[in-house]
């Protein structure tokens, strides 16, 4: 039995006792409860296990699940969780209860430990450059990817609309970057290259040999479009490689105050229980409308050392502006690795410059 | 080039001209328009081909695409078409212009021509009824399916939150189910059974040639957590099997009305363009919150003959009383199949007397 826990909000009619009644047949039996044996139910529905009113219409509640409810295959997880309630109103899921689930769920492959011995860098926050636009050639990636590294960045990530287009098919892309970065770093310290293998699930996994082969030092994944369980099973390669996972199409399930997912709950719990090594998320201020207390809360979770595993590294991204770097560090600390972008490509005097000056920032703010 | 719908949300302190060109580059470049060479905005930048104010904070707007920014892989459409955005706010798609991607999107395998004369039924809408309660086991699942058919049920599916769960394992229960229903039906008519197939998408195919090896009908997906793409391909199958389309986790895609999708693109446009042969979506009235316009939007969406796939069938579920079906018959027509799972099993005289009063009120009703 494992919890999920959920802010419900009760509108006029409702009431907290049949709603919360509703989500445990309904994510379960999805039968009225008088026409279900007790073997059933006794086996499958969800039992309420905590109810507390914190206002009026506003209840945070604690539901108990069978882990066997969830089966052989983690796509059922998502199912559990939020498969036909996301079709109701006023559910917000907050939290799972994840002790019960360490056997289930692998976490981070790597977490943050083992990718600053990997990428030899102990002590202060970690800088990742996206390689834009798309529409440019393999070679124009790649001279980009160079200049990035000429300065020193640790990573660079495909950008995420960046996939299987003819402008830089993934063979050719990853092929001319890799090519591009065995001429810079040094024995102790090289650029880290995360290119974006999403795709279909009956490719992916072509795609992750094939990006594998070149040497790459890590994957991109965009979960919500691939599905959760197959990041999961790429996490779950061992010896494998740490993966960068984007929140792309995510967002309608975090806009809503009432119904969905809390921001700190669907990235810095969900994506790295599914095998987040990094979590990208939309930093505040930024291009999106995160606000501080919700990045920082995204930062809390990733991290949390009091769920059974490896902690992640928040990613924050979308507007990132690396001159503000100092005030970044300071407020979500070193253990974080800053996305940037446009920020970078909008120096006046070039993408090598910018970076160096992001390196002797990132260098100086060590705590 | 092909065109994207969206009803656009102006709030404090934005501009409509500025909010579109944000969605030009944000689903494209990801950069800002000055420092991107024109070679690269010429070729893949939206280009924004309407706006038109229909209220003082309120946008119908119209961008155009390159077919090129999708590429091989029909996962980064998802991407294309509400990827980053999704994070923003006020931004709902309504419509995509499908003419221009009739050669990227196969639409239903089947639609609803081709299901009448693999069913045999002509000028009735149809029943489909629903194998359920998870934690029942394969032999309780096949006396279920049984009783349906010898009532005399179109359509038998999957419980969607019946997976790979011990309780009755897909290979078993499919053995089971399929074995059960070969005592039933005639060379004229019998009962059709879609397993629910939904896995990661490493495991599906092998899930689909298993459930094919067992002589099933079709089978139930849930696209938004295997991945719509996935469901392309199984839909791309020739000769393959017809698909069932469950609207899991899509909820919070759909409730802002200022943010996310209509219910009529994403379940009648999206689900079709991907393959559904039928559409599983909530009925007005039932279990929870659509209103009476959006499922007739969804019908005609899903049936629309001015798009380049074959109409596919609604299926209105959620909470349909089979006693009001021949309201739900005049209001929605008679190209409509009616999920039934409660009513049915709530049924005092049992589930096989519950199926033959539903045929006898579908066969009465011929439009």
């Amino acid at each position: 039995m494992f919890s999920i826990h959920y802010k419900i909000t009760c509108y006029e009619g409702e009431n907290i006792e049949e709603k919360t009644e509703w989500i445990c047949l309904e994510q379960s039996v999805e039968l009225p409860e008088r026409i279900v044996p007790n073997t059933i139910l006794d086996k499958v529905k969800g039992q309420v296990k905590n109810v507390k009113q914190v206002s009026e219409q506003v209840f945070e509640v604690e539901i108990g699940w069978p882990e066997e409810n969830v089966g052989e295959d983690l796509t059922q997880f998502m199912n559990l969780l939020f498969g036909n309630i996301s079709l109701g109103r006023g559910i917000k899921v907050t939290h799972v209860d994840w002790h019960q689930l360490g056997e289930i769920f692998i976490g981070p492959g790597f977490g943050v430990n083992r990718i600053r011995e990997k990428l030899n860098i102990h002590r202060r926050a970690l800088s990742c450059g996206v390689l834009k636009p798309l529409g440019s050639s393999p070679e124009e990636l790649a001279d980009r990817a160079a200049e990035m590294a000429a300065g020193g960045i640790d990573i660079i990530k495909d950008d995420h609309t960046i996939a299987g287009q003819n402008y830089a098919p993934l063979k050719e892309r990853v092929q001319a970057v890799t090519n591009a970065l065995k001429n810079y770093g040094s024995d102790s310290k090289s650029t880290a290259y995360f290119p974006n293998i999403t795709a279909s699930g009956t490719r992916i996994m072509h795609n992750y040999e094939l990006v594998r082969s070149f040497g790459v030092d890590g994957v991109l994944l965009l979960p919500h479009l691939c599905g959760y369980e197959i990041m999961h099973e790429i996490a779950s390669i061992d010896p494998g490689l740490p993966i960068i996972a984007h929140p792309a199409l995510t967002g309608a399930l975090i806009s809503d105050p009432e119904h969905g997912f809390t921001p700190d709950f669907l990235y810095g719990e969900l994506f790295r229980a599914f095998g987040a090594d990094f979590i990208v998320y939309p930093n505040t201020g930024g291009r999106f409308s995160f606000s501080a207390e919700e990045c920082k809360a995204i930062n809390y979770t990733a991290r949390n050392t009091d769920v059974p595993f490896k902690p992640a590294f928040p990613m924050p991204g979308g507007g990132v502006k690396w001159q503000n770097l100092p005030g970044w560090i300071e407020l979500y600390g070193t253990d974080t690795v800053f996305l940037m972008g446009s920020s970078l490509f909008s120096y006046p005097d070039g993408l090598k410059k910018a970076v160096s000056e992001v390196q002797k920032i990132l260098e100086a703010h060590i705590i």
